[in-house]
């Protein structure tokens, strides 16, 4: 079901600044920016490989203000790995097929994420501790 | 520098009922089981996909006691993402190269990690959170 891992997702309080730190450190190169109000984000994400089945990115999330997901994980957590994001091939049969085998959905439904993919939330407590995306990317 | 995203590490308090799940879940396989005394740890590393870079794993890693590092992050943290391994073509070369732009290495010189790979870890405070870590996979 799981065809790569999609992305690792990392709160930070500053974009700009983990951003140059993974470039210089790292050798990684932002592909893409975008703001999510919906989400309460703004991210960036950096290639980290280009493989046949699809990228693998590190996407760091700065939270728009304290009052959002990101923004309360940062105040509870301090910066640090945030969620993993798994590729699927089809996310409407993967979410239901396992929502039926009992772990909560916190998205029923596919919503917009990064770079024009669907992409759905695992409940972490369902998950031993890990908020999980499924993402299906979009085609290109 | 960085080839792929090896794995996510994720602590868990029972390994069996933890990879379990992820079978059952998510479909994924055990493909290694291995004791790490020197970390302290069982570990179980599940496929998720299989990319000519190489493989791509989750690694759920159960302490072998409570005064172990991943012990203790239960303790303190729960169950949840541990750290991210990323490949690296050379790990010497990539632990001279980072070490050189100031990120304090955990490991100066490269030890035995899961399934014959070259690994090192890089502090987690000098990387915005993030325990991480390089992995020079076996030659296969």
């Amino acid at each position: 079901m799981l065809t790569r891992i999609d992305h690792v997702g990392i709160a930070c309080r500053n974009l700009e600044t983990a951003a140059a730190f993974y470039e210089a450190t790292f050798g990684l190169a932002v592909v893409s920016r975008e703001t999510n109000e919906e989400q309460g984000i703004r991210e960036a994400m950096l290639a980290v490989a280009d493989a046949p089945a699809g990228a693998s990115y590190v996407q760091l999330l700065e939270p728009l203000g304290p009052d959002t997901p990101v923004g309360r994980f940062l105040e509870r957590r301090g910066e640090g790995v945030h969620h993993v994001g798994y590729g699927v091939a089809d996310i409407e049969a993967a979410l239901a097929a396992i929502g039926a085998t009992g772990v909560r959905l916190l998205d029923s439904r596919p919503r917009h994420g990064s770079m024009g993919a669907s992409i759905a939330f695992l409940h972490p407590r369902d998950v031993g501790g890990v908020l999980t995306e499924l993402v299906q990317s979009a085609v290109r």
